[in-house]
């Protein structure tokens, strides 16, 4: 199966084509542009390199939200308009488990962190589960799954959980001598290459999820904000 | 400190901008073009892409071998060519320690294979040792430095280490038939988006290296074949 994955739920602009278990090409940005500016011409610019066949492609995949509310739209517009115009599905895949997806296979408990302002964070805890079958596999497990709590609210759970954890996201430079004080088991941070979204590393996961009908109908697909937009909240305090 | 890092070891062509623990940005082709025909549009594209100017730029860090000859030799000719020009030195990686950094930080051994013809792999055994400071990290340790040898030789390798074992590399489609015969501890596969070369990945050792002084001279760099070319081999034969 092929799918075509992408993440614009923080500051990374992130595109890949996976064909099963093949990485066909992947374009990943974290700079300070917006995703207008970054993600279609990106997709195109790869499309080109690898002479992709749009019709050859089976879902589009892409990180459903949390995350930044108009880097969700974007992302969600385009996955919307591309499955429409290519009559093939959507596969969301909660922006949390993604980001956990790049640490494929570690011992430790995986936990994201993602700013969402507000003094709240968009965590959640992960494991990866062995499959011992003919060749040992790992799947994702949430041992919390993703929500907006505080630093200190996901600080306890850790330590609640008392195994190692390796941090990842743009929530831990916001955040990290606020870990200092608060976590109690030993931790670690992911190195840059796997420290941010990246579509790619959510691919094989969706291809999964594709495989056992886990998808949407283009048409019927909305981001996951978790939270009220600014603009609702303050319509709801008025 | 900031590098650009490419890899054009293998089928992949891929190139990084890692500034300390920030990939700036990555673009990553697993496509039958030549190098020639991807590895600088590719670079140029991501150069427009993320604004980088050269001058901020540190070191260029290149996969240095093994691999195809004529891949390793557009890398090295490549890197050559910026750090002449830009006058930065070169971080040179060899070719299986830059795979096994796909797998940062896993619990299990990473035997990367890269299928050599002749009935050979270039393989190596690795492992990741744990840091332990205020944050914990993991060092990459070589058990096996890497080598070509035959498939036998190194699924016995892996057995004498008694441990489980992640294969990666473009080595697992071609030699899976036979690992299933001779591999007696558990293992099993990377998934898509880390079972090939990304410069990405070795970015950050690349850093590393670069803060410890360990580069080269633009000028002084030479790819590490492993072996005699095909043309050497036959004139030694007459």
């Amino acid at each position: 199966m092929k799918v075509i994955a992408i993440d614009s739920s923080g500051l990374v602009a992130s595109v890949a084509v996976v064909e099963d278990d093949v990485l066909t090409g992947e374009y990943n940005v974290q700079y300070k542009k917006t995703h207008s500016q970054t993600l279609l011409p990106m997709l195109d610019e790869l499309k080109k390199m690898v002479e992709l066949d749009l019709s050859t492609v089976d879902a589009i995949a892409l990180s459903a939200g949390p995350g930044s509310f108009t880097g969700l739209r974007i992302g969600s517009a385009t996955a919307k308009g591309l499955g429409l115009a290519m009559d093939v599905p959507l596969v969301e895949i909660p922006t949390l488990d993604g980001l956990a997806c790049n640490l494929y296979g570690t011992d430790k408990l995986i936990c994201p962190l993602m700013d969402a302002r507000r003094n709240q964070v968009y965590t959640g805890i992960y494991e990866y589960t062995r499959v011992p079958k003919d060749t040992v596999s790992y799947a994702l497990k949430s041992i919390l799954p993703q929500c907006a709590i505080s630093i200190d609210e996901i600080a306890e759970r850790c330590n609640e959980q008392g195994r190692e954890v390796i941090f990842l996201g743009d929530g831990v430079p916001v955040f990290a001598g606020r870990l200092k004080e608060l976590v109690q088991v030993p931790y670690g941070f992911a190195p840059a290459h796997m420290n941010r979204q990246r579509a790619a590393a959510f691919a094989p996961l969706a291809i999964q999820y594709l495989s056992e009908g886990k998808c949407v109908a283009a048409r019927d697909h909305a981001p996951e904000y978790l939270r009220l937009s600014q603009a609702e909240r303050e319509k709801l305090e008025k």
